[in-house]
Formats: structure tokens, C-alpha cells, sequence
């Protein structure tokens, strides 16, 4: 098997767990490089750190499986790690719907697979797993007998790994419009065309934690996208919720979901640019007692961190000056670039310029089905706050 | 009414919303300087800051109760601020019991309120708002109509400020020994001799948060106190449940409490040092599925942080070192002294020293009835984690 030496200065890093070896940290390799082949890495003495697979094409030249020199990297190893995932997730409550496999926070980097019930999408987002797609299919089918398995491989950070953006079913065909239930709602799921594996898990419980501000109030939710925060408030008994989103597909979706939820009466939607709507309506003196906004990633580079704070203090500010004093200002950020201190001190910000107090209600991450790694930065992504604004 | 004008220098913490003004923080006194009194507090230009109480005997030189000067504080004022604390734990779901009043974070420095059902506990823990106990407990007759209200002043920070230590009623006499319910248990208070106002309500989330984990496992508990986390593991569904604790008073209620919930079968409880237990079965490598650790504030002064932090690493160590394999490691800190990320990176520090890999399920703080203001640290202080130790 090739083997990959480090450097002396730079494997800290990776001696502390992290798996991701960058070209720059490594000093020799002996063997043939096959792009998505398994290497053996070691220290510049030659001490065993891990195998993985390796990618000269990618800024991240290896990416390790396992640091047990014992564990082959075959197709039984990929059903003992998704084995392994399940039964973690049964562990800690995480049954009918869960992100099973989170990448490096399950050992299995660059690989995503989401379980909606009785189906699972899956995203192999570097060369070296997309090979094992056959062995992790096999798994899953062993391990689920799952309905249908689809992949949602139409992701642009395949490309920088050389891999072509692609979708398509991975088992028989099948319906690929389902229903989900969550918290005691429903909601439609379009394995093919909704934004990333079709349905964002990782805001489950954050759904559930808006349970009580929303009873009896007027509820704005902008960036709402298929309207599953906007229903959950109306099943929480708000008043009326207003949800709006540019996409007319996805508003269309949110109406589904209200009526699919017997919810159309009190929850309205509206396909207009989030952004413009908020701050006219701050002009116009417009005022709710709730205002839910959980954007998209304002980046994906960390050249645009700057620009990114930016549109999330304009984005909040408005939305606290929307308020009722003593309202609730719920928002979300999904980016791990904008860490969560990063975060608070944005909202911060925000309410020193809208002239605002803030009480915090509850600050919270991604759903426990995404573990974080402290030592993977990019594995603490989501930040969930809720906030009393005076 | 006596004026205090702030230095030029020093304002700009209490300008920002800090209530506590340091003597050192004070240019010139205008007036009578009489220990609990109401004063105005300006800037050294002479414009008006807040109002707030006075105490030359404390370090804390005056705590503001509000920062409008129309706002009068008088009988109606205590009355209004304890409506609004309750209508604000009403909004957030906490009604049976909830803690009341949280100091700074619901403006009224120094006061602590708990109810636990009809009963409420009350701590007036500065001479200023000592003064005003008999405003609060009419206001707190005329909310709520109580079957009791009694004072847990036995607090020695009291007499940082000139005042004694007393515990009595301050309603009729009742029976002290009261039963609360919580996440479907019910626990035995001791109003008059439990810890701080005879229950920690801060826990009442965290101990819902393990109710997956501890399922059919055999659970170790250090510092069970009266043993509501570990009936709470009982309850949810854990084969063992050993708690331990150093009072034998504590371990009798905790013995008392698994009865009453009809746990007794699951739950042991041992009057025994902790720490020394902990080192013990260390050595014998004993190991259970969950290890939960709830100690006490491990320091109460900025001068032992390194001690408590040194308490903090030891305990955890050996907790992960009680852990099979892929076991829950729970573990709580309760001083703000220690703040949160210098408590993960003790956990980190302990897991290092442990050769253990952590996975967080949770990162918690206190329940939400205890709300957190970003700009008053102390408010701050829970620290609740649950990680998977490998």
C-alpha cells in the first residue's frame, strides 16, 4: 500500500484527531498515487497516524478512515461504520427521521446519508468514498431494506474533486415525493428537487423549542422556505404566521404543507424577496410578536465572512425592530463559517443599533443526530438562538 | 433624593446595562448617604443613569432597579416587576414551578424567587432590596394567593452587605415538607433545610435531556444530592442506578424520593465521598454505561479557579475512566466562575489525560426560567454536557 509521510512541523493537528491531511503538510510519499486509492499515513518517523483515501486533485490530500492499523478498508468495514452510525442514533432517540451518517463526526468523511423513514439519499462528496458508493448501497439495503435509496450528488464542491454533479436512484425507482412526520406535523419531502438532501433534519428540535412563544401571537418567519417552521408555529397555536420566500416553488411547497396539516387557515405565504419585504415594513411600522428567520448560508468561502456578518445584522436588526416589545426574535445561522460567538456578537450588534435589550431564551446547535467533533470546526455549523427583545 | 455621579472613566460597563456600580466607579455623592436607599445614579456630566439602592458597606455601591426616570420605586413598582417576571415564565412554558425571580436578569439585583407550586421560597441577598420584602410579599399575596411564602436568608453573602442570616416564614406557618412534580416524577423539598431554596430548578431541563441514554443501562451517579437525576434514569428506563453522595441526609431524601416514584428496586444511593469512590473503582476498572456528575460549586471566589478547575478535570477524568466504550459521560458545572468554554476545554483537557475520543450529544445551560443577559456574566452559570466517550 502507498505510503504518505507528514512533515515534521505541521501533523499537531492531526495527531489530535483531526482527519483531513492537507498536500502542504505532507513531506514524502512512497507508492503510486491512484486518485481515491487507500494509503497509509505516518509521522515524518515513520509512526502509523491512520488510512484513508488519497486525491491529488483535492486541497485535502487524504482524508483518514480509521488510525486502528488492524481495520482494512473493504465492504465489511463501511457496514460495521453505518452499523455503527444506526445504532448511535437509536441510542439517543433519533428513530424515524435522522441524519445517519455526518461525515468526519461518524469516521466516514465527505459522506452525508439522511433517513426520511422508510428511505435514505445519500451525498459522496469526495472521490475516494464516491468509489465505495456500491459497498455503502450494499450496507444500507443490509442493514434497512429501506423503500428506496437516492443519491443527491448534485453538489459543486464535487467538482473541486474532480467528480461530476450528479443525481439519480442508487435502488429500484421509486415515488420520490414522501411525507414525512415531525413533532407531530407532516411535511412534503422532494428527494430530487429540494435544497440539499431534500429536507433540512438538523432543525428538528429547534422547531420544537418555539413551542410556547408562539401561543396566541402574530408570527413572521422570513427565508421560510417550505414553511416547516411557519406550520410548526401554527400547531403551537399562533394567532396567524406570515412566511416569506423568493422561491415560488418553495412557497408553493409551504402552502402543501399548511393545508397537508389542516393549517392553511392561519398560515399565509408570500414569493417575495425577504431581504426588501423587511425593510419596507420596518419603514411602514409594522410590528409582530415573533419573528423567525433562518436564512441560507450567506457564504460558502471565507473571503465573504465579512459580507456575510453584514447581511445577518441588516437581516436581524430588522427583524427586531418588526417587534412588539417583549417579542421573540428566533433566528438561525447554518454556515460554520460564522462561528457561534461570531454569532451572538452579530445579534449583539444588531440590537446596540436597533436600540434593543436582549434576553436570551435559549441558544442552541444543530440536531443531536449531527454530533460535534470539537476538534472538527466544520462539525459545530448550525446556531439556533431565541431571544426576548425590549 | 441623594444623587451619585459616576467618574468620567468607568461608566461605560453600566452605560452598556450593567445594574452593579463599584464605589471605585462613583466621582461625587450629592446628598445623604443612607445604607438601602434609594438614590438617582448620573453621569459625570449629569445626565441621569438610573435608579437604584445604596449600600456604602458593600463593594457593590448601588444596584440599579431601572434606568427610566419617570419609573418610581415603590410598592407598586415591586408589584408590577414580579407581574412581569411571571408573565414572562408563563410566555416560556414554566408555570408549576419555575424560579420566579432571577436577580439582574429580571431586573431587581439581588433577589431570588422560586416557586415550587403553591409555595414560594424568596432570597433577599442585598440590604436595598432586604427593605423592600414586605412590598414583595404582598406583591407575591396578591399574585399568586400562596399557601406560603418563606425566606431562605441563610446565605453568608449576606453578610457582605451588613445583613444577618435568618430563615422564617413570611406568610402563616405551613408544612415545609412539600412534594413537587417534575417530567412526570415527584420529589420530596425540604423548604426549611434543602440546599439554597430547598430544590434546583436550574437542572429541571438537563434532567429530561438524558432520557435516551440512560435506556436499559447501568447508571453511576457522583453527587446525587437527593438523587433526581438518578430517579430520573430510573424513570426513563435504566437497568442500575447507583448514586452517590457525602451527607447521609441527602442519600436518606434521595432513598425517600426513589420510593415515592416506585423506584426503589432500580435505585441504590451510598453515603460516601465521591471523589475517594470515584478513585477507587478507577482502580478496580468498574464500569458502567452513563456516569453522571452534578457536584456542587467547586469554588466561590475568583481566587480558587484554578482549584476548582483542577476538581472539575479530576472528577470528569475519572468518570470517562468509569465509562465502557461508546458509554454517556454527564456533566454539569454550576459556578459562573468557571464560564463555558473554559469548561469544555477542561472536559478536553480530562479526555486527553484520559486517552478518550468525545462526541457531543448536548451543550446545555440552565432551564430558560433562568434567563441570561449577555452583558451580566454572572447570569451565565449552568453548564450542562453530555458527550460519548470512546
Amino acid at each position: 500500500m502507498t505510503k504518505v509521510f507528514l512533515k515534521k512541523k505541521i501533523q499537531n493537528r492531526v495527531l489530535l484527531g483531526h482527519p483531513w491531511i492537507f498536500g502542504n503538510e505532507v513531506g514524502q510519499i512512497d507508492g503510486e498515487v491512484n486518485p481515491g486509492d487507500i494509503v497509509d499515513v505516518f509521522t515524518h518517523t515513520g509512526v502509523f497516524v491512520g488510512r484513508g483515501y488519497i486525491n491529488p486533485q483535492s486541497q485535502i490530500l487524504v482524508r483518514l478512515l480509521t488510525r486502528d492499523r488492524n481495520e482494512q478498508v473493504n465492504d465489511g468495514f463501511f457496514l460495521n461504520r453505518l452499523q455503527k452510525a444506526w445504532d448511535y442514533r437509536k441510542k439517543i432517540g433519533y428513530v424515524e427521521n435522522c441524519r445517519l451518517v455526518f461525515g468526519e463526526a461518524d469516521e466516514l468523511p465527505a459522506l452525508v446519508i439522511d433517513k426520511f423513514n422508510d428511505y435514505l439519499v445519500i451525498q459522496t462528496l469526495a472521490l475516494g468514498i464516491d468509489r465505495w458508493k456500491p459497498a455503502i448501497v450494499a450496507a444500507l439495503e443490509k442493514i434497512f431494506s429501506p423503500k428506496g435509496i437516492y443519491e443527491r450528488n448534485d453538489v459543486p464542491v464535487r467538482e473541486l474533486e474532480g467528480l461530476p454533479q450528479q443525481k439519480g436512484f442508487l435502488s429500484a425507482p421509486f415515488d420520490t415525493n414522501i411525507i414525512l412526520k415531525e413533532n407531530g406535523l407532516k411535511f412534503h419531502v422532494d428527494i430530487v428537487n429540494g435544497q440539499k438532501t431534500g429536507y433540512f433534519l438538523d432543525q428538528q428540535d429547534n422547531r420544537r423549542a418555539i413551542q410556547h412563544i408562539v401561543k396566541g401571537a402574530n408570527v413572521l418567519e422570513a427565508f421560510c422556505y417550505t414553511g416547516t417552521f411557519s406550520c410548526h408555529a401554527a400547531h403551537y397555536g399562533a394567532k396567524s404566521v406570515l412566511g416569506l420566500d423568493i422561491s415560488e416553488h418553495a412557497v408553493a411547497t409551504a402552502r402543501r404543507n399548511a393545508e397537508l396539516n389542516g393549517l392553511q387557515d392561519i398560515c399565509q405565504f408570500q414569493a417575495v424577496n425577504a431581504f426588501d419585504q423587511l425593510k419596507q415594513w420596518t419603514k411602514e411600522d409594522k410590528k409582530f410578536d415573533v419573528v423567525i428567520l433562518d436564512p441560507p448560508a450567506f457564504t460558502k468561502s471565507r473571503e465573504n465572512i465579512q459580507k456575510a456578518i453584514t447581511g445577518y445584522k441588516e437581516i436581524n436588526l430588522r427583524g427586531m425592530k418588526l417587534l412588539k416589545p417583549g417579542g421573540f426574535l428566533v433566528t438561525a445561522s447554518c454556515t460554520n463559517l460564522v462561528d457561534p460567538s461570531m454569532f451572538l456578537e452579530t445579534i449583539d450588534m444588531a440590537a446596540k443599533d436597533a436600540r434593543k435589550k436582549l434576553r436570551q431564551v435559549t441558544f442552541m446547535t444543530q440536531a443531536q443526530d449531527h454530533p460535534i467533533l470539537w476538534n472538527i470546526e466544520n462539525t459545530t455549523y448550525l446556531k439556533f438562538l431565541i431571544v426576548e427583545v425590549q
